[in-house]
C-alpha cells in the first residue's frame, strides 16, 4: 500500500497522539478537537490536522474527532493492532534495560528472546526471559516467528549480528550501536543513537542563547 | 543568535555527519564530497548539501569539503566544542545504562552525578560515580555547574523531578519517561520515548508491504 511517503516525524507524532487518546478514553472523554490534542501533547493544532490528513478524513467539522475511533485508526496505521515478536541481541546494560522496559509489551512488542556471547550473562534472567547464547539466533527467529531484531551490541559486532538477523528472516532492525549498518533495501532499519539526543540539546542551548 | 529555525532532523544528521568525518579524519582522508558523505551515512547528496547550506558555504566546487575544517565547524554548531555537565536522575536499568554509556563522554557530555530515591541503590557505584540521594539535587547542580538533566524516573515522578532540576538551574532536560512534561519556554526539552522507535518500525513494516 506504499502510496506516498509519510514523514517519520509524522509517524512519531501519531504515536504520541495515540497515547494521549488512550488516556482520554480511559478518562471517559468521547470527542476531542485537534486543538485539544494539540494542547495535550504540545504541538500546534494545524500540525495535528496536517498529520491526520495524511490518512484521510476523520473529524466532523465543529464537533471534532471521536476518541475511540481515532485511537483505533491510529493504532492500525502504526501496525499496533497486531503483535510483533522481538529479539534483543546484546544483554549488557542497554540490552537488559530494553528487555525489562515495560513500555514495549504495552504497545504490542513481545520481547521473546535475548541473546549474548558473554558466558557470565548467558543463563541469567531478565524478568521472565533467560539470556541465551548467540548460537541459537537463527533457530529462535524461525521458531518464535521474530520480525524485529534489536541490535544492542558493541559497534564492532553490530554488522555481523545484523547480517545474522537478516539471514534468519528478521524484517526490521532497531540499531542502538553507534555504527552505520548496511541492510538490504527490503529490510526496515532504524538507528537510535543515544548521544544524538544530548547533541540536539547542546545545539539548542548554544543556538537559542 | 536565533536567526531562523533549523529542523531537528537536520541537527540529528549533522551529528551523524560529524561522526563520519571524524572517522575519515582518523583514516587520513583530507577532502570529501557531499556524495561521499551521503554514501557513507546513507542519505542523498542533495540532503547533505541542503543541511550544510543552513550554516553558510563550506565546500569548494569540484573539490568538496576539507574534512577537518568541516568537522570542526559542525562540532561547533552542535555545541560540542565545550564540555556539558550532566546529572542523571533515576538509577534504574535505564538510568544506569545511560550513566555507563561511553558515547556521552566522547562527545563532551560529562555525567557528573547520578541520583535515586531507592536506598538499595544509593551508595552503589556506576563506573566512577556513586549514586547519591535525590535530596542533594540542588546542591550538586550548583556546585558542579550542571546544565543538562536526564530524567530516567517512573512517569509518576517525572514532572516533580523536572521541576526540581529547573528550579536548581538546569537549562535543558532529556526526558526518558513516557510522560509529557511541562517546562518554561526558556528551558530546552527533548523527549526520548523508546517505544516510539519500535513503532516507526512496525509502521514501516505494515505500510511498505
Amino acid at each position: 500500500m506504499k502510496v506516498f511517503k509519510i514523514p517519520e516525524a509524522t509517524v512519531m507524532r501519531l504515536s504520541v497522539y495515540s497515547r494521549y487518546l488512550y488516556q482520554l478514553g480511559r478518562e471517559g472523554v468521547e470527542t476531542v478537537s485537534s486543538g485539544d490534542i494539540a494542547k495535550g501533547v504540545g504541538v500546534s493544532s494545524a500540525q495535528v490536522r496536517k498529520d491526520l490528513a495524511y490518512f484521510g478524513e476523520f473529524g466532523t467539522r465543529g464537533v471534532g474527532y471521536k476518541v475511540e475511533e481515532l485511537y483505533n485508526h491510529i493504532i492500525k496505521i502504526l501496525g499496533l493492532d497486531q503483535q510483533w515478536n522481538v529479539m534483543i541481541v546484546g544483554a549488557g546494560k542497554l540490552g537488559s534495560a530494553l528487555a525489562l522496559y515495560q513500555g514495549f509489551a504495552e504497545r504490542g512488542f513481545n520481547i521473546t528472546t535475548v541473546l549474548d556471547v558473554d558466558e557470565n550473562i548467558i543463563g541469567t534472567k531478565l524478568g521472565n526471559i533467560e539470556v541465551e547464547p548467540l548460537e541459537v539466533l537463527e533457530t529462535r527467529v524461525k521458531e518464535r516467528n521474530i520480525t524485529i531484531g534489536v541490535v544492542a551490541v558493541p559497534a564492532s559486532a553490530a554488522q555481523d549480528v545484523t547480517d545474522q538477523l537478516i539471514k534468519a528472516g528478521v524484517k526490521a532492525i532497531l540499531n542502538f550501536s553507534p555504527r552505520v549498518l548496511k541492510v538490504p533495501r527490503e529490510v526496515v532499519l532504524r538507528n537510535v543513537d543515544l548521544s544524538v539526543n544530548l547533541e540536539v540539546l547542546s545545539f539548542n542551548l548554544v543556538f537559542n542563547s
